[in-house]
């Protein structure tokens, strides 16, 4: 017998799965895990396939990360922040409200040690993280009526789930999960008055401006929204070091393709959509107060309870807080200007 | 005789070489390419293997694109707009003054064809491009006296290269070319009155708070630095498929975690920075104006005269106003009240 090649050795055959959470509705969300899936392949010489099933083709879409936890598939894209059922510390991985935007995920996941330090909590659940994806500041929704002061949150029915809608619900807001595709019905028929989704060129297709014309923003509990990849821990341990290599290049690549492809396709939706009837308001000031004041209680009364929120979560305030110092000066000042010399035509 | 496996013609050995056209002082820009060399030799078990010369080592800086199509290397990271001699084509591959800041850039080139336009342009060369990381936008530089209004330009001394300069040439600034390690002395002695370098992280290194105190924002002729890997095209054309996605993913990979590296490490330097001395000023708005309306005259002229820089920049200038028309609703307004909630602690 004649010893197999090296290089046969460590270019094995795999295949895997990986569900997702997302309907293939969200194209631009469920398209990244293509990108991913098919930039392995790639690299593999088609060697390590990864097969991507929309959400519920599997598991349902918040069964994501059960099944990678228990082995039911090898990886998922995700959203971290779907499981603060389990414990609200998930909700750092994604986004919580009033945290950091896009590029500041990016500095500290890739740069300041913020996957490490997720990763360390993960570990809890046998999974390895990977960033996929992103969608940027979110809007803050679609409200049938406009929203003067935090006064006007009372009793308000809307449709917002997670951290968020804890933090609205102490402002008077009554929070509803209704899933994406019911959202336009319940709107319509004022079961509920308000519901945020995602940003313009998702909401668009789902037609929310014909029902509730004022669309708010920012998302304030969606500063940005890190998408993820969980990849079940002894699964990872099992790659060959090269196609480790290859999924952690591969989440970089879905990660920025992501966030490069909303960038690309929101103007043209926004401006479709003001044509279209929509209006275009900032949350009032005391809104934004009020509801950045009850973010910071809330995050109080979390991190007395939570010895992993509370660790990460001060981590991630005190980079926040460098990061804006710094933003203010280059980055936000040019943009202000780039932004006013733009409307002047 | 037994016929080779198909893996391993599929994985031969491949040795490059990569200029770059930084020294190993700016870490920050010379360690993306180190990441970038580690994971295209992770992801192929060590086969491809691409070292990375300091400048000069090989070839000099500012020769790199040169030793590139000239084969000398098989690929550089350099700047494109080092090569606006060439064709101020070039510029719109790195920045142009008041062009795309980093996230618009990486959603031009990744999702809205720039990637794609720029390489028909670079064919000329017999290079392709790939992203090779970015700055963010950099600080307008350090002056010896206060700029109260654009009449102060007149007759100003400023190190500063490139589009920029001509720019600001119009307007009275006499643009000095000078390399980094001689800034320090030239600023010191008298000889200029002012420079522009990077950002807060690698400015620090120089020591120029202690020569001239006054240090402007935002440097209008970078909203972002794209850098560049560029790639002879033949030496492309001859890679195995999973080479050239394993340099395609890993190109993702570095220009990701150079902006994140740069987020991260340029708000501690401002910080000491300015409890060093350094007076941080905005440029007044006039001379943000004067640059503008100046900025725009030389961009018809030389739209006027090459059709291959109007193709282009036609298509960045239509780009980037439709992206702050986004970009000012949500993120924007998040990154406002983040400053403002910031500022009041």
């Amino acid at each position: 017998a004649v010893a197999s090649p090296a290089v046969a050795q460590s270019a094995p055959e795999v295949r895997w799965r990986c569900t997702s959470s997302f309907p293939k509705s969200l194209d631009t969300i469920f398209g990244a895990s293509e990108v991913f899936a098919k930039a392995v392949s790639d690299m593999t010489d088609g060697k390590f396939q990864i097969q991507v099933f929309a959400a519920g083709e599997i598991v349902p879409g918040l069964q994501a990360l059960d099944a990678v936890q228990n082995n039911t598939v090898e990886m998922c894209h995700s959203a971290s922040y779907y499981y603060v059922g389990k414990d609200p510390t998930f909700a750092l991985g994604t986004a919580i409200p009033f945290g950091l935007n896009s590029r500041m995920m990016n500095a500290w996941f890739y740069a300041a040690g913020g996957l490490d330090l997720m990763n360390e909590f993960y570990k809890k659940y046998n999974v390895l993280m990977l960033p996929g994806g992103n969608t940027g500041t979110q809007m803050g929704g679609w409200f049938r009526k406009e929203i003067k002061s935090v006064g006007d949150l009372s009793g308000l029915k809307m449709r917002i789930a997670g951290i968020a809608g804890q933090i609205l619900s102490k402002l008077g807001v009554v929070p509803q999960q209704i899933a994406g595709g019911d959202i336009y019905p319940a709107l319509e028929k004022g079961t509920i008055d308000a519901a945020e989704w995602v940003g313009p060129y998702d909401d668009e297709k789902l037609g929310f401006a014909k029902v509730a014309q004022y669309y708010y923003y920012p998302g304030w509990w969606e500063g940005c929204a890190a998408l993820n990849l969980f990849i079940n821990q002894d699964k990872w341990n099992g790659l060959p070091k090269p196609y480790q290599a290859a999924v952690h290049a591969a989440s970089a690549l879905m990660n920025t393709e992501m966030q490069a492809s909303y960038d690309a396709k929101n103007p043209g939706a926004i401006k479709r959509l003001v044509a279209s009837g929509a209006q275009l308001k900032a949350f009032p000031q005391d809104v934004m107060e009020a509801c950045y004041k009850t973010a910071n209680e809330y995050y109080d009364e979390i991190s007395g309870k939570n010895p992993d929120f509370k660790k990460i979560y001060d981590v991630v305030k005190a980079f926040r807080n460098d990061e804006y110092l710094w933003w203010q000066v280059a980055e936000y000042t040019y943009d202000n200007f780039m932004i006013r010399a733009r409307a002047r035509g």
